[in-house]
């Protein structure tokens, strides 16, 4: 076993502990293209609960779900200035197409903005067209200069990419903050992961946006890791694109546009801050089995009943919607089969032995606490349901006090070095300048994670130089 | 409502119409990038009800939906020699990544064969490891030099490919047959379009397959439309990929393996087959709405009355899983409405007037047949579904009555050349020659769609080289 589980701690080296579990675990695997990873079916699994989840939520507000293509021309994408600036330098080019050289060269989406503003161009026209709720579900490339990681950093990614256009600020700004809390709910409650919500600084914002709304994990070595943005666009890129509608007064405006994401990065989260030394850990609500039946037997007539036993459990718990799988496989030990799903981090096992069939029980084992406890067979459904519960609240309870401990305050920059080289959220204060904030970057490797929403009041001056300061602000070093 | 509206004939320039259907309906918009187009929320959510529909037949054999990058080195793709001759002059080339020009440029991914292949063979290392079993929904790009067409033919397409390996022939047989079994039912009782199954010739199969099979319709104006294929490649590429395991008999194999798809292409079948002058006609099982109810008033107290009565028969088909649209626009007359409606081809309006609430009545119009039928409102449920139904079958039936009537049988080359031009299937003898078959093609444009399951009996000699005929086949002049 020891080639196949985990032979690094996650304490002593993160890097290699992630990439053991990753791998081995069958998450995912190496592609032979530059930054490119393998979504295997037990990682899929995981996005597709994730997108059954979102999908349900946002229909609910009335979003339609679409497709655009995947090339976008280079005069397309330049056409807001900033956004080009921004994404031009991590684009995938296609220059060539069959046998032909093309005459302007096509980026593969880096995000699907000016292409659907190409359209919405068209497709607005009176504000009865309004709102446009649209979202996509597709592949991304941006073309990684970084050190890539599965999940967390790969060239090509999946995510959903929202996009809406409102005939005001009002309901724009009520969209955004309508998504925010559905992903924030996402996040907490499917994932087990406590985020940090606020707003980014003009410098870390979406390149050509209004403002920029974030939420922000912590990592178990420190270091932040932005969970998902959303953006309102305010009017920028209706005016460039020349979304204009006849408004309910008779005359012109430009539209109000939003655009919001989240990626198959929240995997890596979640393998980054449930995990532990025997592998992963995949929070109940989520996972793609959350019960494991493991069968013990030691004769032929014990295999018998065990497995008629087991067979029956499993029917039960499906009736009862829970995502169950039995090891049937018999050329596996018991003890091999506990070894492989606490690798894959199956939350709760279920062990049945000829005991358990004398003394009608069962056996539960806690995957994130390694607790055994033993039930009686008729009251399973409960018990189990209850231990999902249970082991989703302490996942995320653990995440949220280690998040908390991991908010240090500070009022002077000697403070703010030493504090943030070990890691976490720094909370200062800043003038607003973009002179400080790029000083700090460079000095420290920290940048502003977000500034939060509701105003926090100033305890100091502006931490870098010392001149009045504006806003409490979050800094971090981030993934 | 004129430039709303279809202007033109179906019969009389199917091409015309197809596009103005397509557009007017709001199915799908032209992008601006070659030949691609944007899948808007109507076309994209009967591709949701298509994804829906397969994933749980697939799952129900235990397929595994996975995600594999979408760019491919050049390098793997030309390791089969045959595949990468099939796939080169269609593909996209990257060639710039970032800031640089890459050492080998990238193909994106026109099938994804070799790219999952160099991952098998890293995976498969004993017949314990077999069957794998994987399907993935994504984008592809064939960079399409004949004319575009929207969801026919277009550069970027979405589509399912399944990818599987086996121990032995037989396993790979009888995969390749499941899954020929699920599309022709998909085809068939989803998107009512009758399909003829077949083998496709040495000429006509996927590039680098031991054999194809394919499912092919006909379209209105005779020519054939290929609607998904199944190909069993063999031990072809698990020899070129060094697929290799161990057997139950100690003995190293090379994997058996197949692949198979099909695509939002499907979408333009059903367009093609079903729409009328009036506009699209789209089949019960795959409309987004199954029903439309238009409220008819005069009254402000007639409102109230129509709109609560519509409410509640809107509450009593959803609970019956019936897919249903209230349409409450107050801006539009009822006229207005049933013309979009009927552009839209949603298979069933309800009417409710203020004479339907004097009686307790409810008026159905059928979208495929124009009938008006008043019911009691009681009876809604039964005679919704019972309607439904019945507009499944009417289309299922219409398409098969002219299928059949288009099917002919030829013994000479001459009567083969008048047939031919009318359009349709033709079944002829065929000496199974390469040359016979190319210059077949050469001079008529016709090809061999398929060469039926179940050998028919020879009743001619070879139509072209009067040689001993060896099968009888479908040819047809095809999409």
């Amino acid at each position: 076993m020891s080639e196949l589980g985990i032979t690094v701690k996650k304490s002593e080296d993160i890097s290699e502990w992630y990439t053991q579990v990753v791998i081995k675990s069958e998450l995912a695997d190496y592609a032979p293209v530059h930054g490119c990873i393998v979504f295997r079916e037990y990682s899929y699994a995981i996005w597709e609960n994730i997108q059954r989840y979102f999908d349900e939520r946002i229909r609910e507000l009335g979003h339609k779900n679409v497709y655009f293509p995947c090339l976008i021309p280079e005069s397309l994408l330049a056409m807001e200035a900033e956004h080009f600036k921004g994404f031009k330098p991590e684009c995938a080019w296609v220059t060539i197409g069959g046998n032909s050289v093309l005459s302007e060269k096509l980026a593969i989406r880096p995000t699907s903005e000016t292409i659907i503003y190409a359209l919405l161009q068209k497709w607005v026209r009176s504000w009865r067209d309004l709102p446009i709720k649209i979202n996509q579900w597709c592949n991304i490339i941006r073309w990684e200069i970084k050190s890539t990681r599965p999940f967390l950093r790969t060239t090509e990614f999946l995510w959903q990419e929202g996009h809406t256009a409102h005939e005001n600020l009002e309901d724009a700004e009520k969209e955004v903050f309508d998504i925010l809390g559905i992903y924030r709910e996402l996040m907490e409650d499917l994932l087990s992961i406590p985020v940090l919500l606020g707003r980014k600084s003009e410098k870390e914002k979406f390149a050509g946006a209004y403002y920029t709304l974030t939420l922000e994990a912590i990592m178990p070595d420190g270091r932040a890791l932005q969970m998902g943005t959303v953006h309102n666009l305010g009017q920028n890129f209706s005016k460039v694109f020349n979304i204009k509608f006849l408004g309910r007064d008779g005359k012109y405006h430009y539209a109000w546009t939003t655009s919001w994401g989240i990626s198959t990065r929240l995997i890596g989260a979640l393998i980054m801050v449930h995990g532990d030394d025997k592998g992963l850990i995949i929070p109940p609500k989520i996972a793609p089995y959350q019960v494991v039946i493991v069968p013990i037997f030691y004769s032929n007539e014990e295999k018998e009943n065990v497995f008629r036993i087991a067979h029956e459990l499993k029917s039960i718990l499906i009736r009862e919607k829970i995502r169950v799988m039995l090891d049937d496989r018999e050329w596996y030990t018991p003890g091999w089969k506990f070894n492989e799903w606490e690798l894959k981090g199956i939350p709760l096992r279920i062990e049945i032995g000829p005991r358990d069939l004398k003394e009608k029980t069962i056996t539960l084992v806690r995957r994130d606490t390694g607790e055994r406890i033993v039930i009686k067979s008729e009251s399973a459904i409960s018990e189990v349901k209850k231990t999902l519960d249970e082991i989703h609240s302490h996942l995320y309870n653990r995440a949220k006090g280690f998040l908390k401990e991991n908010i240090l305050t500070v009022k002077s920059y000697d403070e703010f070095k030493e504090v943030i080289t070990k890691g976490g959220f720094v909370k200062a204060c800043w003038c607003l300048k973009n002179e400080c904030e790029e000083r700090i970057k460079d000095e420290t490797g920290a940048t502003i994670r977000l500034i939060p929403l509701n105003k926090e009041e100033i305890f100091s001056k502006c931490i870098y130089c010392n001149e009045d300061a504006k806003e409490v602000v979050y800094f971090a070093k981030a993934y």
